[in-house]
């Protein structure tokens, strides 16, 4: 038996990420906070120079994107350290653009880690990975592809040596100021044809057109979520992303540790608003005693802790899971939909206990409560992953 | 017996007033509905000139105030009445702006027409009722009066024949652009030392400065969220709204039947969100049938059915004990749990079987979702609810 | 406009039948409350020897069977009026049975009451009406009819001028000794061949053996729960109720308003649990103050009475709806999916309420909490209504 | 480093308690599921007959009691292999009490692991750990000691050499037929006096009387639920545990980890509950379809899946805190409430998912919802721990 074989069960997780974690948490708290009431953070997300400016600070304090390859200067991160630190950063709505780890990117270069080939790591995938380029991963469309991948209407078509490609998409996160697209897209023609394959493209592109940025209820992701309208975009041939007509098994690449990743930046939210609520509830006095003296407030508390403490359980087991190289499919669903739903009542309940202050921005539990609305969607809706949930277990595969 | 004397339970509303509501909805639907995605239509609510705009349309259509008392043009509506005229209106969230049953204003004009002086009802009740001005209720302050009056700090000191008031409020409803202001404030002096009085003032007033403009979740309050500082205001002697002292009693002469007709214009705003919920799942398709056909989805619906199905009845019994005198003190706090909450859900399961196309202002679903949010806050958060009527039921007076 | 033309809604139900109710309340408080701890009581419901002493007590107390119509002694009570008395019986479990107003004669006598020949009307309806027999309603198969007709399996044939029915019925509540029962089953050859009938037989009967009397959560129906074989039973020609092949018709004429009976008795229990309760909660001291001072206990008293609430009124409105004729499908399943549920949480919070004492039988929660949670499921399980209710808002039937 | 120093999270419990469980869940399945139609399990728990007959099994199986000391035949176990096991014990109710790791004894036996001195280890513990005798604990009183210890009113009096104890108690599970009890009192008189003191007796003891055997809604504990009066019991002077005064630290010494296996045996029964319901889905057929193939019914099922995960992640951690000296208050009390919720929403799905099915003994089901109603309530109510967490919440020492 070797040295790191663990003899029991393990809750601790290693000194060195623990403390990586806190170096995080520090950061965020002291210089990413400050930022919160920046004007450059608007209702599409913040800006990106407000991104880059965030971005300096993070590699002077040492803490941006430690996920990614060391080749790229990161410290290549296990999915456990992930679970730390991007907690740690989403303590701030944006501390994981800060530090480099938010969506889409962070899935995305870690679906290029993964697929890329030499030439494309050397130029996509180390701009995006050092936060020199931002990218986006375009394969929502506004006929429903998206949850249901049957429905991708998007097609790509080889013209002698290059593709074509047609289509639109829709709620594509971070579309303005990108620097690159992974682009899903139905194969027209060849041997492939009818299966999906994905792209890359360089951004900007006259073909890509960005025909508008949607007014969202969430406004934490830099350049917001946009429509597509691409127009006989040529790309070469060798602009496909790993293999042709494999665009659907990339997507699972990309989607269960991004569902996890997800779940763990927005756990840092939910920790936040819970402390803002908290301290409301220790200083307010409401009908004679402390705020928090009420039960109907500090039962909610407690609802919160509970929460918080089942939504890090998940996250931490699928983890563990994904690091020992098993595929998660449910756990990872089950961590998605346990988290999203527990995160959105932690943020809701913190709203209720703020009252009318909740109902401002004058707290940042106002932003959190409305970006946390959307995780029960993106990524699939709760009711997507309990129906594939309940399929399995009825098809005995669970 | 007579003619109007009911022989027995009776759910099938007066034909006029069907009629009425019918007419209303009309008038949203046709003409107030394409005004929601007038840019006029800010954060901080609609603009007062897209209100008088829509006022005038109002006007022409014969839909304008009706509640409001026929001396000023109105058709004086039942509690009865009001339900269905609001609850018609408010299938746009700029429905009862247009036809000037928005909040505050209602609940300001109930009050006036119930407490105010003739020459009170000439300066200020008129032109409150007639749209000519909009008015404020200044009763919440940062400290937390609000749900317990007990923290009121605002003062209200005699100077010779002069009132002088100082204080602060905040979330006040509709401040910008207002032109005049019940403020409540704590009697400092006198034979009232320490009780609450009501004071009528006009606006602006150089004393009452909006140090700002909250920004917050929900966004269909022409006027926004003010915070004010009254720093010496002046009053004459006869500035009091009713009598000296009795602040908090006319706060419940406004507070029962405002929680109510919350209900009722929220009401229709959750129809508005369940009928595009309902259009949507009729039209897309998901994994091989239409949306709606997911019992995911459709158990949704249903639930929607009862929860509005639900709200409707409690408003509909509470404004019946209103009309006939009953303060209905638990009923109408009961209606407001159970309505802001029954509607906070429809609210939320239409935006989540909206998917992505939800969390965008592409529908006003999401408008209505962060408005809706507040309503479980405005008027007394559930909290406060629960713990009155938990109270009288132990008390054994419920 | 006649005397009786409501012009207004109106909650305030007929003073007769207010009277009716609060006699009834009175009897069941004073007279079937003491029977409560009688041992007779069994797991398998009240005995008949129980039933008929009640019964007996009712008679006297001019309180027996006020719905049936008045050639049995009754006075044919409206939907309305059942809403109000069966309420009031429903304060004790044993209450239905007493006055004779439960499940599934009460029903069964409804059905009669509409379909059943005059010859069949004295045989049957006359004795199930005056309480000289109990009747059984033979639908639900082991193998799943019952909620999904489709899988009928019991079998009728004609055989020259007899019926010849075989099959296994299940969950036939009140089988252990019944006086007579409706037999719902496939027509098997004839014109009307794959259509369902009803039949009506006399009890005992040796062709119909009771193989087991089920143990089943709830205790409240004189004869259990029982399992039926019927093997070669033989009936004249003459034994249809109503018309061959309308089996299905019948029972929706059976089933919306036995539905909502269901939700009126049992609306009754819920208001004795929670009486119970905040009689425990005003009297028992917890960590220094009464118990039902402490919110998270006065919280769920309050949570109680907006369960209730909500559960009359969509009671009331249904039966309005149908007194007035209306088949009221939609309301019918509205209003059981509401109060099952609605019942169900207010015998939980109960029970919680009462800590350790609430497990016991030394209050009727106990029991209460048991039967209700067969509520969810018997008359359509709350799955299957909102089924058919999301089905018919997709199809716009709704 | 140490090769049993873990470098890393881990949920891979060890090899051979994995194996230990499987060994334990075999049993189960084979040996104790098949009495589960015994007619020795009455509504009072199993008899004592059926108990001794269970465990002569289990020792032949080599699975009895494997948690208890080394030197009484036990293996020791940790608390997370206890976990493992009793979870595996857990899926059949009668489980625990065939391998002996029930409740009470398995915390009794802890708490005299700790405190006993080796006098009472040999009388006492001895013969309670190998089974010889089952053993109860006295502290729950009618008046509401329990839950709040402020309530404790048995009292102990030190005559002589001898201590009187008077009082009585209530809601002692395990009462008939126990041979020793560990008593609550609080002293009086003496230096300790008001402070709690907890005495071991032997049973039976004519001052201890059986009052009655409570009728409960659970059905699974041998012995019962006892009302015991006290009268004059007279015990020696050394028929203290552990010190005078520290009744109530020994409480805790008993309860948290008590609490936690609780949650591990109700998990079980949750196991076995879904493993009924998704067989039923499976195979039943419903609307022209398998049962789980309907939304309705798998999201269910997914919700189970949800709600099992998060209750073992929640034991497993606990029980590591546990496992290495933290006492794991906030974390008990987690699990607790977790646990107890999400195993009574796991058995309230299942048992709807059978409908009418459900609410019969036909399957054990039944049984599962009205034992696992109690575990809401028992070792404290959830009401009772939020507080506690809330209250630690807001004071800053969660």
């Amino acid at each position: 038996m070797s040295a790191t074989t663990p003899l029991d069960l393990n809750f601790q997780p290693p000194a060195e990420l623990v403390e990586l974690a806190d170096k995080v948490k520090r950061f965020v708290t002291e210089t990413v906070i400050p930022y919160e009431t920046d004007p450059r953070w608007t209702a599409h997300g913040p800006t990106d120079e407000m991104r880059r400016e965030l971005n300096d600070l993070a590699r002077k304090a040492g803490v941006f994107a430690p996920h990614v390859p060391t080749e790229f200067g990161g410290r290549d991160l296990s999915t456990v350290g992930q679970a730390l630190v991007f907690e740690a950063a989403g303590y701030s709505m944006l501390g994981p653009m800060a530090i480099h780890c938010a969506s889409p990117d962070e899935g995305n270069i870690h679906l290029l880690d993964v697929v890329a080939r030499p030439d494309q790591r050397q130029h996509f995938l180390r701009r995006m990975a050092t936060g020199e380029i931002r990218s986006i991963f375009c394969m929502t469309e506004p006929g429903g592809a998206g949850s249901d991948p049957a429905l991708l209407s998007t097609t790509a078509r080889l013209d002698g040596n290059e593709w074509v490609i047609n289509g639109r998409k829709w709620l594509i996160t971070g579309a303005e100021g990108a620097g690159c697209a992974i682009i899903m897209a139905k194969n027209e023609g060849g041997p492939m044809d009818g299966h999906a394959t994905m792209f890359l493209a360089d951004l900007p592109d006259p073909a890509i057109r960005i025909s508008r940025t949607l007014d969202t209820m969430d406004s934490s992701f830099t350049g917001g979520h946009g429509e597509l309208e691409i127009t006989n975009l040529r790309l070469p041939a060798d602009a496909v992303l790993g293999e042709i007509g494999k665009g659907f098994r990339y997507a699972q690449v990309r989607l269960a540790p991004a569902r996890l990743t997800h779940c763990m930046r927005w756990l840092g939210s939910a920790n936040r608003a819970h402390d803002i609520a908290t301290a409301y509830a220790r200083d307010r006095v409401a009908f004679g005693k402390k705020l928090g003296e009420h039960e109907g407030v500090s039962f909610m508390l407690a609802d919160n802790a509970m929460d918080i403490h089942l939504a890090r359980l998940a996250i931490w087991h699928c983890a563990w899971l994904l690091d020992k190289g098993n595929k998660a499919a449910s756990e990872s669903s089950m961590a998605k939909v346990i988290c999203s739903e527990a995160i959105a009542r932690v943020a809701d309940r913190c709203l209720q206990i703020l009252g009318g202050l909740g109902m401002t921005r004058d707290t940042v539990v106002e932003r959190i409560f409305r970006d946390v609305r959307a995780f029960r969607i993106y990524d699939g809706p709760s009711e997507v992953h309990r129906w594939a949930l309940g399929g399995r277990i009825v098809a005995g595969k669970f």
